[in-house]
């Protein structure tokens, strides 16, 4: 097959009308396919099954700092499990503040605790007027979610394949007092599976912003999620701030929600020394402190960090080749088209592609009348805004492997459509 | 021993002496003695010991509504936990919003969403200027320490053997739009552990606040926390709301913090349709869904609500005896001596003491002196200010039954010493 864009308007209509029939036959079937979330599938849920039982009523439920995991206290988290967060972080143990199980409800009350209470000597975030967030896109939703809530304006920094284009970045921090944070996904970024180079994590610990009180929310969600033989590799943020004195600018958050269980892991954050204490003036009215049960369940279960990358070769081995089956497809079906160019990362949850410009909606649309839900078209821009309406986030992790092969044809299927009727 | 106030300056000087020296003599013991916080004991700890292994990897994960509890999802947590905790809470499992480990948690996220987005179509809290909330004192500290976190004032109202002064609650709410909202513990009050008499519960299910977005935060902690054979009755505030067109009124919670695990349970609220509506506008950025796994664990354990009742019978067993040395202790050592009151509950978690005026911060400091940690004497009150400074709230479950002996004996000791300063 050659490029669509070099084709005659006949040979295009031919080959519409083709993928009509086979779009229809689908759709005639009735399936219910999704590749919207970034959910493991039943397989992954299974490797961590035996931590379930880790904790007996024999277990001994003293643990360093705690003289009863079970009751109330340990606001900050076992002393063990910041430990483990810590290594997989490459930090201190001191800086870890181990929470319950959502490093985006950790994310979401970091923000919550800045604009209430502010940091660096400056006035809470919501006695400062209007202030904005930089939101490198295509992104994640929810970091998106979590900004709007509170009313922040988001603006769009364009990513490049080394991370978020520094040039916009500083360009704009430096300037923009109002400016007081921006959102990244430095590992296997979501949903375009880019890792921020050395360059860029250098540039973000160098950045001299506006605002004194400007932070970096530093969402390392796919810190060890590798999926072949060439992962990526990631600069320590914490280690480059401390070299030009910014430690106080970076919030670092991951959790085992990709490890062990989605619903059930747990969350941590990295910070500073100043940072841990304004969060802790809030922590210290909203809890008495976290499921530390679930903390020392993990803690048994993986005895250590070298636990924790041994389990991750489990995911990966079931990860591997579902990436691999959606990237061949869209080698097979859309690689000599020119109609679509897409992202092949070596770990993370997704498959980021872009479709022909102003074709996002109309395949997301279509894919959804045979059957195959997939995220939003826009869904990774702030205000769900893709002001190209070109890029679509295919999650291969959750649906069954047959279901998985079935939702890519149809959705090649619907790409080459919308292509089409946008050329004739 | 007659009464302290009917006794000659030189018996009270001898009786002091004798005093000093018991506590002197228990000084020097360099005891480590805590009666501070509500905290269960260790052999409580045990009795739920066998829900750790009630999940195991053969478990069928999906329940209900949930395609598998161990994946995301499921904002307000599992039906079949909503459920349940519709049953304890005796209301419709569809007003059941099950969250994390901290109802603590659920009502600090409760005062952000009103602060952050408002209700009754009314501005948001923090755009209102100076509000208010109503803290009926003594009461529980943890409450007011939210309160102050958001810049609330708070209004003591003085409680009485019925529940808060509601002439006093009564004409404030209805007088002062400003008053947004007033904290409850309904059943075996904290520290009292009084509970709302059925006029109170009606006369709060008929208020008529000035404000329209005035709440009443409903905190039934200890809802089936019985301690004896004659457990108080509480009226159901929704079944009374109902009748009174107030449903919107009320926010209920209430945990299994002190059931099965105080850092390992699972917390839950109740409310309305609209108000379930405004929390899910936040919860819905917040999270993508809270610990389905405990959730599931709870549920399985318990089976319903008679399962969680006969549990309760285990922890009765546990608290009556030591309440009973308690309340023994303070009628053999204080009964006689006009220098002290006290509450003698039929739950909860407190023995609530009123001391001689003017005593209450010099009995903890010398308790504390002689290795005995109480609760700050004033952290009861709003802003930690007992105007009398005369209430201590004594926390019986926590040490073991030998030390809460030891404790109590210095505790009276201290009393009795104080008592007799305040009159030489």
């Amino acid at each position: 097959m050659s490029k669509y864009t070099a084709m005659e308007k006949s040979a295009l209509n031919a080959e519409y009308a083709s993928l009509k029939d086979s779009f229809e036959a689908y759709k005639a079937q009735g399936l219910k396919l999704n590749m919207a979330r970034g959910k493991p599938g039943s397989e992954q849920l299974n490797i961590s099954n035996d931590m379930l039982t880790v904790l007996t009523p024999d277990t001994d439920f003293t643990s360093d700092d705690c003289p009863d995991c079970r009751n109330y206290g340990n606001l900050t988290g076992l002393d063990s499990a910041r430990k483990l967060f810590a290594d997989i972080l490459g930090v201190a143990p001191e800086m870890v503040f181990v929470g319950g199980n959502s490093s985006l409800n950790m994310m979401f009350d970091t923000i919550a605790c800045m604009m209430e209470l502010g940091n660096s000597g400056e006035k809470p975030w919501k006695d400062q007027g209007k202030i904005k967030f930089l939101c490198p896109a295509p992104g994640y939703d929810r970091h998106f979610g979590v900004t709007g809530y509170f009313g922040i304006e988001m603006i769009t920094v364009p990513m490049t394949k080394n991370g978020p284009d520094m040039d916009v970045v500083e360009q704009l921090v430096s300037s923009d007092p109002a400016i007081k944070g921006i959102w990244c996904v430095p590992k296997y970024s979501n949903p375009q599976g880019i890792t921020y180079s050395d360059e860029t994590v250098k540039r973000f610990a160098s950045l001299k912003p506006a605002a004194k009180d400007f932070r970096i929310m530093w969402d390392n969600a796919y810190i060890i999620h590798d999926i072949n033989d060439t992962p990526d590799t990631l600069l320590n943020i914490f280690d480059e701030v401390k070299k030009t004195g910014n430690e106080d600018m970076v919030f670092e958050f991951c959790s085992t929600s990709k490890i062990t269980f989605p619903g059930a892991g747990v969350a941590a954050l990295a910070a500073s020394e100043a940072n841990l204490a304004i969060l802790k003036k809030r922590y210290n009215f909203q809890t008495i402190g976290y499921d530390k049960l679930n903390m020392l369940r993990h803690v048994k279960y993986f005895g250590n960090l070298e636990g924790v990358i041994a389990h991750m070769q489990k995911h990966r081995a079931v990860l591997e080749p579902r990436f691999n089956m959606v990237l061949d497809m869209l080698d097979k079906e859309l690689g000599d088209l020119d109609v679509a160019s897409w992202t092949k990362p070596n770990g993370g949850y997704f498959v980021s592609i872009d479709v022909t410009e102003g074709c996002a909606k109309r395949v997301v649309a279509l894919c959804k009348e045979a059957g195959v839900v997939l995220t939003g078209a826009g869904a990774t821009f702030p205000y769900g805004n893709d002001p190209k309406d070109s890029n679509i986030r295919l999650a291969p992790t959750y649906p069954p492997v047959e279901e998985l092969a079935k939702a890519m044809e149809i959705f090649c299927i619907c790409v080459k459509m919308a292509a089409i009727e946008k050329l004739i």
